[in-house]
This record gives C-alpha cells, structure tokens and sequence, in this order.
C-alpha cells in the first residue's frame, strides 16, 4: 500500500518549495518507504479537506490522513520501527522537537530573503492569495520586504551561529549521519534553493557544507529537485 | 572515591556563577554521584594546571583531570552508564551537542545585559584581570555596556523563541525529564541569576516556568545557591 504525499508545488508542476514539506520527503527517503507526491497549489483546499486542516504536507496512509510534519514523522517512527530510525529513542525524540521549532524561526527570517521569488513561482491562481495574505503579515509590499533583503542577509547569516559551531565538530547534528533534527532544519534551506537564487549561505560556511551533503543524500533526491544552484 | 570539582567562585566562596560550570554541577546530581566542590579564581591557573589548561570547570577523578564541560559530560555517562543517562544512546549525545553551543551563544548575548554585576561580585585581585579583558572584548567600559541593556533586553528575549515554542510543549528539552541539553542551556540562566538581580525573562515567559522546574530539581540544588530571585 503506497502512501500518498500532497507537496507544495509552484506553476511548474515539479518546483517544490514548502520548508515542511521537504522533511517529509527526506523522512521517508530515510525510511527507505514508497509515496506517491501529489503536487498541491495554495488554493486546492478541498483535495486535502479529509485532513481536517487546509496545509500540507498530508501524508495519506489507507485510511489515515496526517498533517503536521512533526505529526507525521512521529507517525513514520512508530509504524515503521524496523526501518533506520529518525529520532534515536524516546530522548532523541524530545530532543529533537527544538530543532523543527527552530527550522520554523529560520524560515520566517529567511522568506523575508526570497519573497518575492516565491511569488514569481506562483500559479496564476495562487498569486492573488499569496500577496494578499504575505503582504498582510509583513505590513508591506513584497517588493518592500525584499528591498531590504542586502541588509537583511548578514544579520540571517549571523542568526545560524549555534548551528555552524555544531557543524564544525560533525558531520549532522544527528551525529555522523543525518537524523529528522537534520532534515526539519534542511527543509528551509531546500525550500528556498527550490525558488530562489539569492545565496542564503556563504560557500565557506560549514551550514553550506551539510547543506551538500543532504542535497546529495538518498541518490540527490532533493539535488535533482528543480531549483537555482 | 569522591570526584573533586573545580567551580568558578566569586569574591564569596558560595557565589557559583559559571554557565559552564552549573551544567556540571547538575549533571553529577543527576547521576547520583558525589563531588567535592572546590571554589576557584581567575588568577588561580597554578590550582588547575594538572589540567594542562586554563579555564573551568575541572573535574578531577582519581588521576584524570578532565576539562570542558561536554567532555566532562560524555566522561560522566560513559564512565557511569548503570546511572540516569544524560543523553539518551548516541543520537541523543549527538541532538545534545547544538545545545551546548546554543547555550555558549545565549551567554555571550546575556553577558551585555550582566557585565557589570559580575565584576561587582568578583575578588579584587580578579577585578583587574576582568576588567581588562571584557573591555577590551567588547571595544567599551563595563559600564558603557551595561548602559544598554534595556534595550538590548528585547532583542534578547526575542532570541529566545524556539526555546519558549519548545518549552511551551514539553516540560524539557529532554521531555518529561531533562537531559544534559537542558542543563547546558540552564548554566547561563542560573550564571546570571547567581551575580545579577537584572530580570531575562519575564514571569510568564515558559522558558522563566522551565527555568524554575530546574532551580528546583534535585532537592533545590540551583536554588539554594546564593543568587537574586
């Protein structure tokens, strides 16, 4: 029984940019597990209205709807035991809770960064939706927010700080191999890559180097994505 | 035979205000394990020069002199591993270590807002040796620095949102009980609390409630210590 993924996708069918999304896929990859991506646009709420909820990702499992990353990582953790594990034990699994919270901090500094190259990705549907809401929350136009994105960087940059001493000293933070802590911090960087080609990280920057080493994992499932470098 | 743990110590010997030191502190308590705590100066390099270094904490068992707290931490649960585990197997050691540095960036960022306390606490023969070297850290008096701090308050505080998302959710970063992370992090707040009635966080801030949760762990080890609140 194939599970069914609805990812965030961009008017190119194949241009998948949500930062939750993207764990989800590395998780299952991690699992070694079969899905079927369903690309999924802002405005199809109602292929998802099983769910309960109106964002992705939705994994559909038989008869099981699940959202929430988290949630669903969780759910792949305890249905899937004897596959490689995400989290190391039921410590691991606290420990990591932090790391997605993080990834959703960095991500609302980051998109302050690509804003508009989101938009530029946009169905012609999903744009009236996307720059209503986007323009609503930031107090500004798109194009305002991004005007600034040349001062911006630096102080983004700086914000990683914790993660590049982490990444100096190994190679994930799950230790010499990637865990779900890896893959929910990933997701921003992947999101942004899909859609922009503002360079968020320095090429000297340890956080640039395990970003490599992700692209290229499980076959460069997320390398081979469409996206800018 | 009892450890021997080198602690940083003010001009009071009871005033224990190192945020690498408490992690320690905590960590022996949690793993059961007596210590004998030895007060410490800055300008007392000769007491820990077995160590082959100049900082603490400096954890001396039988003819090991250990330094650092992560590997003072990873000595303690690969040499103690029938007792409480501080990291949960070695994915959680490896999740544990972004948290030590997490907290490193957390101190550097606290230590504007207390500067001024901490020298007022120190020896006068450590006076100096501080005074010259945080000046000349910061490019400013201590008390140029501090003069700050009101509103580099807020900045600090919003710095601290994966945490409080985090803590919002779980009562530790380790779950239900905490682990070595939570103890890492701890350290600055209980270093601050320790030589500075200045208030990081207010009352109803969750990470304030975590804080607290520690301060009262283990019979009130942290709380008991001479500090502010």
């Amino acid at each position: 029984m194939t599970m069914k993924l609805f990812e965030l996708a961009g008017a190119e069918p194949e241009r998948r940019f949500s930062p939750y999304c993207w764990p989800i896929r590395m998780a299952l990859a991690h699992k070694g597990l079969d899905v079927e991506i369903i690309p999924w646009r802002f405005i199809d709420k109602a292929a998802i209205a099983p769910s309960g909820q109106t964002k992705v990702p939705v994994l559909v499992h038989g008869d099981k709807w699940l959202f929430e990353s988290w949630d669903i990582a969780n759910y792949l953790e305890q249905n899937f035991p004897d596959r490689p594990t995400l989290f190391g034990g039921a410590q691991g699994i606290a420990l990591s809770k932090f790391y997605c919270n993080l990834a959703s901090v960095i991500a609302s500094q980051a998109i302050r960064l690509v804003l508009v190259d989101i938009y530029d990705h946009l169905t012609e549907t999903d744009k009236p939706y996307f720059r209503e809401s986007r323009e609503q929350r930031f107090g500004m136009t798109l194009e305002q927010v991004v005007a600034e994105r040349d001062s911006n960087l630096q102080t983004f940059r700086d914000g990683l700080l914790s993660l590049r001493m982490t990444l100096k000293t190994q190679p994930f933070f799950g230790g010499d191999q990637p865990l779900y802590a890896d893959y929910a911090v990933f997701g921003v960087f992947q999101w942004a890559r899909c859609i922009s080609p503002f360079q968020l990280l320095a090429e000297d920057d340890p956080v640039a180097h395990w970003r490599t080493r992700l692209l290229k994992a499980f076959n460069g499932l997320a390398e081979s994505a469409p996206g800018y470098d």
